[in-house]
């Protein structure tokens, strides 16, 4: 029993006794979370704490500093405390990164830690943006510029090989991993004439900060779409089909839905020459058939299919009328964030990309 | 006091005073709503309830028969008993109804009770296409083919005159109302070169049949498209849209969201032309500026925006990269059903539009 | 159509024609709504402004002036801008104000506008307790003692008389007026041996404050207990009903449920001889027979059922082996705070208790 | 990749290497789900399927044979068909069965399967009532009434060494498994001279049926209490109480919550003697500091920290003016059913209790 509430302090073996840390196999690894106490951050360290790998030595957070985790997520059941941020007493400790600060934060923070040799999975928008112009012009001045050579955009299926020697991944936005892995077999094949992604996300994915956009009053009973005049995972989108051949120009519109963890991006696609549903689900069975967290399926998604897994669940077709649709669903906190940082810190070390995640 | 649960049966007069219904203005007319017991119907009746200028005298319902309606909806307060449909006794006690029934069944009923004089607004899908091939093609053979003629489509912004003068009117569907009121201006000014539709609906739009679509376990922390392979909307949309001059092939998408009332339509549209969002503006305030139900926004419109009233919510606006996008939102219960009815039952009737409705 | 988003400045006379505000009867009284900015005041004012019998002059906010309050609850459509607190200025336009400030601000507020002649309802809990040292207990030193004297606990179906009367009048709090009402007939009657009352209350009664107990994510699919170490509505039940003569320590549990507006108290009794459901259900029926804002069901009420209105729905009966069980439900922003306002306003005012609340 | 919609057959190898079931320990025991594709059900063939030393054999559904469980579950992912049930041919395949059935139709299946040799775990409320004329009263007649005396209670912390040689283990009701672990302690010391326990549940403890009670917009937004004239989890939690010693007669009432999962037990204690919380929390120490599966909390638990785990988290306090106030929260479908019925397979097949409900 984990006596909850009053936490004590108690040494790092008895911690990992009390609540049962698997020990199957040698951990190959020692990780921190930086940044723990946000909703992404949090599971990151869920993840690392039952990991049968990976040995999670350390969490951080800014103003959370000296609580429990598990007393602010009593769900995870991580009983850590979370300690302030320091480079030098994580780098004594840790062999590898997972940082979940705000974007502009995360950069100073990455690369104090990169400067003492962790490898890094970087969780923000910091260093996903590959052209430092565009980064610049949705973000501002970028924190730690020359550390950008280094990035490798996180988004497994499609950058696996470099992120597996990659010491710095930028995991990808939420948004982004729903739209780009929704259109890049028809970005690929060339076959994107022109694209709108509508897409509905759940709360978690406005974070942790308490504000009139994440009362419960403000979301219940209530579907909106924001950030019509540019969101910031438009780019992310925009860099990663373009990398793939598409040159169209997509519309992508967020929407806000009355849930907690869950995304579906709806794509709409006028496809540059006319394409039949066989041909379609074709070119995504020869895209993921072999990918472990791409599910194909014939019937339309529900995000529910995917909660709490680091799946994405997709359903493609064409219209009669020559529209192809495809329907791609995530959580927005595991595939759409910390489980996509587990699965690249896995690739990262060797391991079995799944371990961890099933 | 209302009692309630021990439904008794007293004489109309003595209901009306015991639930405060409103006697200000004579009455210009009597009323029944034939098919009460489904959420549109019973909405109908409870505005009908209250209306300051409509008396409402019978309502019928075909499974719930005997139940008193504020037994089903407490709720709505209407101490009512549902009777069996009896086109005899209706015609006896009523001059207009309102027949809510599902499709296919409410073309006979709408018959019987146009032989009788009653004038009709029917709130199923029966009267809404006026091509008899379309019509069959989604709904399979007509119940009541000659009297098709007679129908008017309901939706009051674009055919007020049509309806003033009606004795049958067919009220759109909730998707289609959101959609065309959204496109609308700019179908009927040439500029929609392409267009998709990616709507979301409470489920109270999936009526009150208890199904595994409906179940609170299905709906809850999940949003999912359905309807792909084509929705019973879409011909009305196309409908209208073509008589107001496009000819471009809309594509619609209805999602289910988990909330109760409300209905938000996300267009794309491509435009015939470049349009700046002043441009835009300006043709909705042109064509909904003198509208009383019609709400033109500059930030994108929340369903909760307009729960429980009859009003459309609209913003729309050009992406500087040329994609127009309009964002539409109603409560699908009132103008996208029983709302609207009362609304062209009001012009019907020569009342004000809005009697019944503020 | 009322233009959104760009609040415009008109005079008073163009904006109640603008948006419909009904002119029906002369105004008996020019009001303002002083802290309009938070849930209950915004709901206030909504009510005000559509209430056929009073002008609603003004609307203040203390962080909130300068917005517009339809921008901030376009659902409530009230075109008035947000003016900072002024009593002289609002002693100029109004004759009667409604106070809804946070507790300990509020008393200050109240006294400033009694002290120039306006009559108040006051939504805070300054006023609600009796006994001096039983507010400083639970709320710390009161800013305006003197001014106590005045006030009338505003719960109409048991001070009726004395807030026709009042000069001020303090709201009871959303809990207290269910468990009050539910246990009511009881205590008066000397029945009440042992009472708990566990609550359930929807989000809007724990404010507009964005916190971590309001956020989206902590409520969804969540239900808990909170304030086990004592809840300030507590000492309001334990006052009205030593008042009626039960002299039982009543405990008191609230819990948070995940939905926006609803409140039920669920009160198990043990009477303090044995009763049975026929009895207990005549007891009911003498107390609240004849008023309009209790309703009596034979089946247990949902939140649902009395959402949007003033009503409290209530279910009493005796369980075989001896328990007197009732349940009462209430919309916590309506007869918990800003409808039931208004009904006390209508007393003072001498108008029929329900006008503006049908 | 897990191909979706299209059920293909493939034998139980490849089944088990596609899906990626772990395959670590011998398994040492051949299970069955019987009634799998009800809520409860499921989640068990779930639990099964990844169960690291349970090979689960087959799965049966009596009105949704033939259809894939991973098609009507998409989020379990249990590539398995449905199969009507033929104890025979489970017997040749299986050596334990989990059985899922309605009240009343479980009987007769669980003694065709006892027939046969397998050891049972039954979820219904068949087996839970010792004495036949309680049985009776709450059920009417038993189908099996002679099996009734091989049948253990199955609540873990209550009756472990039974059920670890049991041949029949019979499941407790979901509300029943908080409320005695909530109360145990306390009426295990003879301290109950009183109780009322007000539990709220999620709806998935309803069942999959599609009623007006489960019907989304029945749920959403209300919450209300039921089954006011008895509930028939009263009767377990009646007898499991009294036979720790407990002669108060305990006031039980269940409510509905807008939520999925998740299931509280509010209870109130009268108790027979002075308590205080520290004693209290020292009763509920002894009781259950060395439990896997309850955890103690200083704080009121939510729904949402046990959602997806077999643990019941408990805070149990004594209030100043005597009441003692125990929450207990479980998640309805885990140590509410699924996750306890594999707790008790575990003991009974020797393995740790823990095994496969990490």
């Amino acid at each position: 029993m984990a006596r909850t509430g009053a936490p004590a302090r108690t040494d790092a073996g008895t911690r990992a006794a009390e609540a049962g840390q698997p020990l199957a196999g040698e951990p190959v690894a020692r990780a921190c979370v930086v940044g723990a106490s946000g909703f992404a951050g949090a599971l990151a360290a869920a993840l690392c704490w039952r990991h049968p790998r990976i040995a999670l030595e350390a969490v951080t957070a800014r103003t959370e500093a000296g609580r429990r985790l598990d007393d602010l997520y009593p769900r995870h059941r991580v009983p850590l405390e979370l300690e302030p941020f320091d480079a030098e007493r994580l780098a004594a400790r840790a062999d590898v990164a997972l940082v979940s600060y705000p974007h502009g934060a995360a950069a100073q923070v990455v690369a104090e830690l990169r400067e003492r040799g962790l490898r890094v999975v970087d969780l923000s928008a910091d260093f996903r943006l590959a052209d430092l112009a565009v980064h610049e012009r949705w973000y501002g001045p970028h924190g730690a510029p020359r550390l950008r050579d280094e990035a490798v955009f996180g988004l497994t299926e499609l950058h696996r090989a470099e992120i597996a020697d990659a010491t710095l991944v930028a995991n990808p936005g939420c948004y982004s991993t729903a739209a780009i892995l929704g259109l890049a077999p028809l970005a690929r094949a060339g076959l994107i004439a022109d694209a709108v992604v509508d897409a509905k996300s759940g709360v978690s994915g406005a974070g942790r900060a308490a504000t009139e956009t994440t009362h419960f009053v403000s979301v219940d009973e209530n579907v909106s779409a924001y950030g019509l005049d540019g969101h910031r995972h438009w780019p992310e989108i925009d860099q990663e089909l373009r990398a793939l051949g598409c040159d169209a120009r997509v519309t992508f519109t967020p929407h806000l839905v009355p849930l907690d963890q869950g995304l579906l991006a709806s794509c709409y696609v006028t496809p540059a020459r006319p394409l039949d549903t066989a041909e379609v689900r074709a070119l995504y069975e020869d895209a993921y058939g072999a990918e472990r967290f791409v599910e194909l399926a014939e019937r339309p998604p529900g995000v529910r299919d995917v909660r709490d897994t680091n799946l994405c669940r997709i359903c493609a077709l064409a219209e009669p009328a020559g529209r192809v649709i495809v329907l791609a669903a995530i959580d927005n906190l595991w595939k759409g964030a910390a489980g996509q940082a587990i699965q690249d810190l896995n690739l990262m070390l060797g391991l079995d990309e799944a371990e961890g995640l099933r």
